[in-house]
Order: C-alpha cells, then sequence, then structure tokens
C-alpha cells in the first residue's frame, strides 16, 4: 500500500501515524497549573533525544483547537515529573488519559499516590519504577495544529532499587510498556539481544 | 536509587537514558552524501510529534565530536527515507549500525536491497514492512554535544500489504522492533489492548 498523507484526512493520519511508529514509549507526565492544581495524563509523542545534559521530548497535541493542562502549565510553571509506566501500572495510566477539565485530580480518579519531588513541585507517582524529575528548557510549535514541542531537561532520576541489575534497570523486570496504534500496547518482559558489529 | 545526573558521567548518564526510557521506536533512516553516496543506519532518539502534517523527530549525536554521516547528509541534501524495521530485520538493522566511513555501503554490508523512492533521492530498503519517505523541515541543535535534531516531514507512505488490518499495520503481524537499554531490543508481537475511560 502506498499513501500520499496529502490526500487523506487528519485523523486518518494520526490513525497511520500511531499504529506505525511504534513502540513508543510512554512519558506519563506530572505537572502543576498556575494556581496549583495537579495533572497527570500520558503521551507518546515521547522520547529521548540527548544525554548531555539528560533531556526528554515531549510533543503535545491540541484538543478541539485549545491547549492540554499539560502544554498550558508546563508553558505557566515550566516544571514536570515524567514517569515510565510498568505493565503493572498500565490499566492506571490509561485511566490518566481521559478527557476532563483541570479539576479533576487524575491521581485521585485512578487511584494512585503521590510524593513530593525532590528539585520540583509537581507531584511524583508513589508506585512508579522509574520518575524524572524535569525542568522545561526549549519550547517550539510543530506543525499546524500546533503541536508544542517541550525539550525537558532531566535534574534527578528514581528508579526502585527491585528493578535494578547492577545500576541499570532490568527491561524484564520493568516490563515498561510502550504504545502501538489504536488501543493497543505492549511492554519490555520479553526482550532479545543482539551485539553490535566491530 | 537515587541519581542526580549532574554527578554522573556522560556515558553512565547515556546508558541510564536508554535503559530507562524504553521501548523506543527505531528509525533505520537511508540518505545520501553531497557526492551522491548512500547511507543506512538505526537512530532511536527517534519519535512521532504530530501528524499535522505527519513528522517524525530524528536526534543524532555526535562520535568523537564529528556529525555522523546520518546527520551531514540530512544538512547537505535534506531527504531520508525512514523505515521501521520489523523482527524479521532486526539482525541486518544492528548490522547497519557499524561505525565506518562513508565510503561503505550498509545497503551491501547487511545484505539488503535498495529500491528508489518516489518523492525523494535515498534509496528505500526493498524488505522493510514501513517506509517514509521525508524531507527536513527544521533542524535545532540541542544539548551539548550538540546532537542535531531533525523534524523530517512524511511526504509518501509504504506499507506492505501483508501486514495489513483494514487500512492499518497489524502490530503483531509486524512486530516492530523497539529499542532498550545495552544491547536489548523488544518486539510488538504480543500486544494487549485497554480502552480509554470515557
Amino acid at each position: 500500500m502506498r499513501i500520499d498523507p496529502s490526500e487523506q484526512t487528519s485523523r486518518d493520519n494520526y490513525q497511520l501515524m500511531i499504529a506505525s511508529v511504534i513502540p513508543r514509549p510512554i512519558g506519563w507526565v506530572s505537572t502543576l497549573a498556575a494556581d496549583g492544581t495537579p495533572n497527570l495524563a500520558p503521551f507518546s509523542y515521547f522520547g529521548a533525544v540527548t544525554a548531555a545534559p539528560p533531556t526528554l521530548m515531549l510533543s503535545v497535541g491540541r484538543r478541539r483547537g485549545q491547549r492540554k493542562d499539560t502544554a498550558r502549565n508546563l508553558l505557566d510553571t515550566r516544571e514536570a515529573v515524567v514517569h515510565i509506566p510498568h505493565r503493572r501500572l498500565a490499566e492506571a495510566m490509561v485511566k490518566t488519559s481521559i478527557e476532563a477539565g483541570p479539576e479533576l485530580n487524575e491521581f485521585d480518579f485512578a487511584g494512585l499516590g503521590q510524593t513530593p519531588a525532590e528539585k520540583v513541585r509537581p507531584a511524583r507517582v508513589i508506585e512508579a519504577a522509574i520518575a524524572f524529575e524535569c525542568r522545561v528548557r526549549q519550547h517550539i510549535e510543530v506543525g499546524t495544529g500546533p503541536n508544542d514541542l517541550f525539550l525537558l531537561e532531566i535534574l534527578l532520576i528514581h528508579i526502585a532499587d527491585e528493578l535494578l541489575d547492577g545500576r541499570l534497570p532490568d527491561p524484564a523486570k520493568l516490563a515498561a510498556v510502550g504504545r502501538l496504534g489504536g488501543t493497543g500496547y505492549c511492554d519490555t518482559s520479553a526482550p532479545f539481544f543482539i551485539e553490535r558489529p566491530r
């Protein structure tokens, strides 16, 4: 099949994009509004962009032309805690993707606990095995939405001790959840290994 | 475990970053040098950033302070074919990550066939099930490397018919390869599904 995206609707392009660029890591993002209201939501237009300094990319789409809470909060208060969800938390993570106004507390809605972060003001999800405390370093608008693309510098990393293999998380123990198209997900519980050529 | 990245070496931060932000999709990128020399290499600082228009993000690190062939080619000739590798091609894909000068033809080295793309000049990998013909829309430098971060607009999409479920690729049939830390990979052959809350 051969598809020219300029001949398709945005909705068709979106469905095709999220079903094709897989598996995508999930950034599960805790932020605060200017008035202190907490927000928690998952995104998969998300990834790593450099380790010097450790920096994440997060691209947040509009909803009916309006900024989502996460994008508005990042512009207003510049800080986030970004979690990598593992299999045991997948259902709770998806719950926090509910379309709701800023008055809904997604932590409570999904039955998740909050604990203070150290270097930033948004709360950390107690149950999440990996958390990155982050500050916004750059914001650019991309596409016709436009989407808000943020570069987030990681200031502090938390990893649950029971997932460690030495000083690094074990992918099988972590079983990090990846995003596919539609309502699909995968996890990293069955890794395989290939040596690089020399 | 609690890690302050400013207290670690860049190498330790890199290892931790790629083992924690998982699973990452792999952009397997075909480009041409200014003199027409082909290059093919995989990257996992890679992802989707918007579907309007369909746009990919690719962040390419330096090697011993120098731009890699892919970054130099994208700056010089502005076009790429980005493939999503599936499980059957994982070993060939990893072969193309070899550290080599521009004179090495990674297609030949990995035993892969080339076929012309339609809208751009770099070749498409015949065996790859999903290919995006792309043009560079934006380039920014990020971090202290610095890394070259490219936004690539997708002009044309190719998907192998046998992977389709209706008009979208089936994740289990595709078995797209995801990047983990170290020499680790996963694939999307065992998807699970969670409905969004309403």
